[in-house]
């Protein structure tokens, strides 16, 4: 097989014919298949069964520390979810808040105190002409879509192998003070399955922000989403790193179960110095009476401590494994011979991303759809959904059984393969 | 017995000390007594030990639509839950986004939202120079410390025997364009227990706001919670009040399972029109992906319908009732005799309301805590906790076992006697 760049127009010609009418024939099949979101799959659900045998008529409801968790109270969390979420976040119990069902909402919850509060006792961004955010690309679109619904101006960061480009955040962070924070997916990084590097941890720790109420938001969401025994990615525990350097205030730490045992339904958490989590918690005090602890007891009991919890995420990685492991697959296959496409082989997280020749990602997109293939939409891993390049797609292979994401991936790769053959026709 | 205010001083001298005795006494009984929060009690708790069946290893997962509920999505709550929740809250299901554990959370988020964003269009609130809300009072501390939090001035409306005094709140809301909204809990108020009447709730939804962003704030946290079957207030429905009345955006109503199935694990809900449905959803949508619907399959199958929920709350109201009862016999019993206070007769909710002799309430709440009796805080029922008259305590029976209750009782109505005493001998 030669490259398309090395193709002359008639060959790309004859290419396109044949491709067209593939794709035509994929087209009636009626295929109804999803690439879209970051969901567990019905396997992984169902793995969980006895998860809902944890609390049962005759159970004791207490905390070890005597809290009735059927009543109201204990803001922060019960000590033992504080205890296993800390665990998972590589940080003392203390310095845990459990929150509800969802990290998103924290994180939410968090930019919006922030704007109408401050941050420990900082103006509050909504009397301030000027907020802006630095956000790595690509990166998660729920993320830049809280800070535009607070009209929060987005400075795009370009993302390494290692990590964001720390020469540009340092620039920004350092001089501007109407910057107040940067979006991270530190771990298996959403979309792109990268881990930030040691050296790039301690330059984020290192920073010397020009605003004293700068704080980097830094989304631990795969913390142990592994999949495999013997690759493992390392991170750093940031909250020491930025202690060591001085600045222990700067940085939020969130975490959640909700690729654990199940969306919607696990628990979150924030980490962060003691002094943010007092000036949260006399935030929060006025907001709720407390977060759901029998939610709170089902988690700690089901998993006993960390070590069960990472014992459990095995048995995800066993499922998730040859998804990710067919994606790499087939892309290598049917891409790599004719030189269209890079992507990234992640050994954790929920995402592959692709990065189509420029100018072809929303078209994909299009045409994936049009054959009965849904994936994230095109642009969406940048803020106000504009990818400079249109070449970003990211590939969430998790949620389909494994022999439709083989049909959605055959999809993918003949659309991709059209795409590409029309873009080269266009200049050719 | 005789009336203390016809006592000559030598008589309130010598009851005095006859009454300073006892509470020295009293003291050194060393109690750790608690009247203070609308807590249930372990016994209600312990009566719902069947809600932990209600989700098990062998259970479908799906909700009737086909919802796999241990997965994200369906942001309003799935439709049983919205069904169940609307029935509560008698009104359509389409009328009802279901939320998480709590509705304090909720009605917050809904102050904070309109903060930051508006009203369906209206300049954020945090961008006008006064935001006003109207509390009648006594009412709920958390209501308060809501408004307290965001910088929002309270008016305080005096509560009549039907509701809130209505000639002020329509003087109030249809001249100012800086009144945004009112706190109600319009049945078995808290801490009162008073129901508005028909009258009430008309002139409530006849308001002519001069704030086009002017909403009431209904929390109908006690609408089911009942002490009696043969006696019970009922409440017109609000929202199809506003929308006869031509206001059919006015409203929020709220409402929560917290005392019905769990403080901290119930689920909460809204009530509104759908423009502001739409509105509330808009924003949402990037706030959270979806609340807990595990948690709303358990309510949906533990009550089956609404018939099941209200069976379910008789068994509440059994435990409730001699708790309520013998508050009200203990006062009438030491106070009714010596003309000493006032208190509300409630037949439903989670309070007593007591009137102290004014300038009392702080130095009865004292000494009960002295004596080991903790209460509500004096003043906690009126905004900034300043209660004009040092007149009001909210007496919350729910929680202690009726043996402890009755202690309880014992030292409250010691104090009242003594403080009143105290006070008649300042001005002998």
């Amino acid at each position: 097989m030669k490259a398309y760049k090395d193709m002359t127009k008639e060959e790309l010609m004859a290419l396109k014919e044949e491709l067209t009418k593939m794709f035509e024939d994929a087209k009636g099949k009626g295929l109804k298949l999803n690439m879209a979101r970051g969901l567990p799959s019905a396997e992984q659900l169902d793995m969980e069964a006895d998860f809902f045998n944890t609390l049962n008529p005759s159970s004791q409801f207490k905390s070890e520390a005597g809290i009735d968790c059927r009543n109201y109270g204990e803001l922060v969390g019960i000590a033992e979810a504080r205890k296993l979420m800390g665990d998972m976040m590589e940080v003392p119990a203390d310095n845990v808040f459990v929150f509800g069902n969802s990290s998103l909402n924290v994180m939410y919850d968090t930019v919006c105190r922030s704007m109408i509060h401050g941050v420990c006792g900082s103006t509050p961004w909504c009397k301030l002409d000027k907020v802006k955010f630095l956000t790595p690309v690509p990166g998660y679109d729920r993320h830049f879509a809280i800070t535009e619904q607070f009209g929060i101006e987005m400075i795009n960061i370009p993302m390494h192998a290692d990590g964001p480009d720390m020469d540009l955040v340092e620039k920004y962070v350092n001089s501007d003070p109407a910057v107040k924070g940067i979006w991270c997916v530190p771990k298996y990084s959403n979309p792109q399955g990268i881990t930030y590097s040691e050296e790039v941890c301690k330059r984020m720790a290192g920073l010397k922000p020009a605003a004293e109420d700068f704080r980097i938001f830094w989304d631990n969401a795969y913390t142990i989403h592994h999949l495999y025994e013997d690759k493992q990615d390392q991170l750093p525990e940031i909250l020491e790193l930025c202690e060591k350097a001085g600045n222990p205030d700067m940085v939020y730490k969130f975490c959640s179960t909700s690729k654990v045992t199940f969306p919607g339904s696990g628990i979150a958490a924030m980490a962060a110095s003691k002094k943010n989590l007092e000036f949260i918690k006399s935030i929060i005090t006025i907001q709720t009476i407390g977060h759901d602890k029998l939610n709170q007891l089902r988690h700690v009991r089901y998993f006993k401590d960390f070590e069960g919890m990472k014992n459990h995420m095995k048995k995800h990685a066993a499922i998730l494994r040859p998804k990710f492991e067919l994606v790499l697959k087939r892309l290598d296959e049917e891409l790599t011979p004719i030189g269209v496409g890079e992507w990234t082989k992640p050994v954790g997280g929920y995402f592959v991303s692709f990065q189509a020749p420029n100018g072809c990602a929303k078209k994909i997109v299009a045409m994936c759809k049009e054959a009965g293939v849904t994936l994230t939409g095109a642009g969406a891993t940048y803020p106000y959904k504009k990818d400079p390049d249109d070449s970003n797609i990211r590939i969430a292979p998790t949620f389909p059984p494994i022999e439709e994401l083989a049909q959605a991936l055959d999809i993918f790769t003949l659309c991709v393969k059209l795409a590409s053959v029309e873009k080269l026709l266009e200049t050719a």
